[in-house]
């Protein structure tokens, strides 16, 4: 994507306010440019990912050993999953496995039904002399979860021929996780020590098991790199990811505690989910940057799909409480070869949509969204996606990735960390410990 | 389930508002329960469909004629799919389409990729010879999207033999598409007309696609009945809806405008999106219930899915502003026999889980996540069920429903109609009689 496709007319935001915020980012995004240059120094880590040719030379030398694998099966949860499954869902569809293409599942929780269920499809690989490629993601190497799940897989895993060359290990260097995969003689990609979970899918996080499925990553990582680009401009007007920042932040402060992405195209649904943790940890904050202050910050997003979701929460988005700044996002298929057949029987039911192609009505469908959230004033923005591919995906990420570290700046929080996510974890911990479950 | 699967004890809600609350709710449940007796002459009709032993014996009957069925592909969106998706899943898993099963494919929004998909399944099963039932479901009747769906979608299908008794029409009394299945020929069911989307899952537009893929429909409604009868309870303090819905309506006087329910089971996920439309079209309503006073009520659901979403917005619920009230749903499966196998090369990487079952550290999670909760005074409430089962199921959605009905009786708004979705859709339709797409 280009930063003329990020739409802000009706953001609801005057301008001189605009202006106002978009100055102060000014030395933030000079920030951000200097420690590009430091590369996996920083905190700011991530935006070496799309640059490192090193990295994407590993993945695709490993990538390349399991060109034949039958399925892929990913252990991870959170920043170590969402990110792929964005991208298949995207490319492949929500229904890929269901397709006539290689198989990948997910175990993400720890839930004894669907464990049994992708065991029971890795047997029938098995069966089938098919390989399949067995994938622990885990950054820190200590998440209970894939830990839990990983060692039950991998029991299953053993019945497969040659199992150690198709298990691969992507975690931190000299993590636990790490070491065992070395006792193991496994291979194994590193995560740099600084790019956190929900920043990763530039990483061998995301680009391995994508790569194994055949997807692009190349054109993925070189649509991050254009994105970059434009984020990274002092010409703040043209800057998507400065200006978004300055409207998301600009609602925030007048009160709207929610932010609706809302995405018109239904295989983008994990997209909005990736999105989430993203804006959850990124900015939803006990303390202020300096850790001094308490400020329980935070923006709630929600994911609504088009034009799904029009038949269950637009009710709400048009009736109810003023408490939510939308972004749309579309994704047409312009070469969309299905048209509605003309039937006598069912011309007088909808009219006006016989001859046409499905992609005309979603069109119309969301222009006839547009057209109220206008006159209701809702305030919104929209992005427009030109192809369904992993170049304009790649775009998008890394513009909202980008985007976060602008909001989270003039929300005076640290966009990298998620300190309170340790509460839950330690009193888990103590519980495993006890006896009574 | 039961009324002391509810708990409430950190609901955070002073004892005194709470027995005034439900006093106020008492003649609203005597008018539920008056209804009761007038069958689907009243707003509340849906509240009979679980006692409809003429709609069973229809469903069952026409359900029998498909047992051979390889596929389904059900055309519909909002309350016409929602309520159907969120049992299959449940009971099947999310990857149902992949297992051993007969397959089920929902065309919901207007997408020529996924529609292709669809397509493409339709055709592979009939080179196999495998019968497809294409069911379409609207109760006006003039729903775009699967109207549209639909007429693709019946070209593809009308290359399989006896196409006719293979599709079903369920659908209002005298709508167009009733009156298109009469000129056809084809099978159809009815929805009672004040039955709304939202409320009919227990109607046929739940029951015949469920039966026809062998779920216990019986066990589905009794479930339903049973949970009735606690619901319409006049003892309040063990009647789990009214005691949800002041809670509920407590929170949101008080400016909570997030209500996050919180399902513990990563194959509830689709109970949310149901729930999700169940409230936003239920409470979000721009007039009170006489119209005369314009109010923008509305509480936003929002879903979140354990223990996948404490790596991904835990953060936020924990660390960011003190804006939702929660409600947590668990099912564990206890029967789970799947144990963490003790390997001395994992060992010291997550402590105490070997040996263990997966349920195990899925209680442990749940439990730490409670506790967390709990000391940092978040309001929550929690229903558990105890297993994953139609019986269950039907509680659970009953429940919500009558729940949903006394929240809005609470918040003064009508719990059934949805105005404001007609703004959209009248401005699509303009679009769509134009030109310019």
């Amino acid at each position: 994507m280009k930063h003329d496709q990020f739409h802000w007319e009706h953001a609801g935001i005057p301008k001189r306010l605009l202006s106002t915020l978009l100055k102060k980012l000014s030395p933030e995004i000079d920030k951000v440019k200097k420690a590009l240059k430091k590369k996996y120094e920083t905190a700011y880590a991530s935006l070496s990912l799309p640059h490192d040719t090193k990295q994407l030379r590993a993945v695709e030398t490993l990538a390349k050993k399991y060109k034949k694998a039958g399925a892929l099966v990913v252990v991870g949860i959170g920043g170590s999953d969402l990110g792929i499954i964005a991208i298949v869902e995207a490319l492949r569809g929500k229904e890929h496995n269901v397709m006539d293409k290689k198989e990948i599942y997910f175990a993400e929780t720890v839930d004894p039904f669907s464990i049994e269920q992708i065991q029971s499809k890795m047997k029938e690989h098995q069966k089938k002399k098919e390989k399949v490629v067995l994938i622990i993601i885990s950054k820190s190497g200590g998440t209970t979860e894939p830990l839990v799940n990983f060692q039950v897989l991998l029991k299953t895993h053993k019945n497969q021929k040659n199992w150690k060359s198709h298990t691969v290990f992507i975690t931190g260097k000299g993590s636990k996780l790490s070491q065992a995969a070395d006792k193991l003689d496994c291979p194994q990609l590193e995560i740099p020590p600084l790019v956190g979970g929900r920043y990763s899918v530039f990483s061998a996080v995301g680009l391995f098991p994508l790569a194994v499925l055949g997807v692009d990553v190349r054109a993925l990582l070189k649509g991050a790199r254009d994105v970059q680009q434009d984020c990274l401009s002092k010409k703040t007007s043209k800057n998507p990811a400065a200006l978004g920042a300055a409207i998301q932040f600009h609602h925030n402060r007048k009160g709207l505690n929610i932010f609706n992405l809302f995405l018109f195209n239904p295989n983008l649904e994990h997209v909005g989910k990736w999105y989430r943790q993203l804006m959850g940890e990124s900015v939803g904050k006990e303390f202020n940057r300096t850790g001094k202050k308490r400020v329980h910050t935070g923006i709630t997003p929600i994911v609504s799909i088009g034009s799904t979701d029009l038949h269950s929460m637009a009710q709400l988005y048009f009736g109810g409480p003023r408490d939510k700044y939308t972004q749309f996002i579309t994704l047409h298929d312009h070469a969309d070869k299905i048209k509605i057949p003309k039937e006598k029987i069912f011309a007088d039911i909808v009219e006006d949509v016989q001859g046409k192609t499905v992609t005309d009505v979603m069109n119309a469908i969301e222009k006839g969204v547009h057209t109220t959230y206008k006159k209701l004033k809702l305030p919104h923005t929209k992005i427009e996606l030109e192809k369904r591919d992993s170049y304009n995906l790649g775009g998008l990420l890394q513009l909202k990735m980008i985007e976060m570290i602008y909001l989270a700046f003039l929300l005076d929080v640290n966009p990298f960390d998620q300190p309170n996510v340790e509460l839950y974890k330690r009193e888990t911990k103590k519980i495993l410990k006890g006896r009574n479950l």
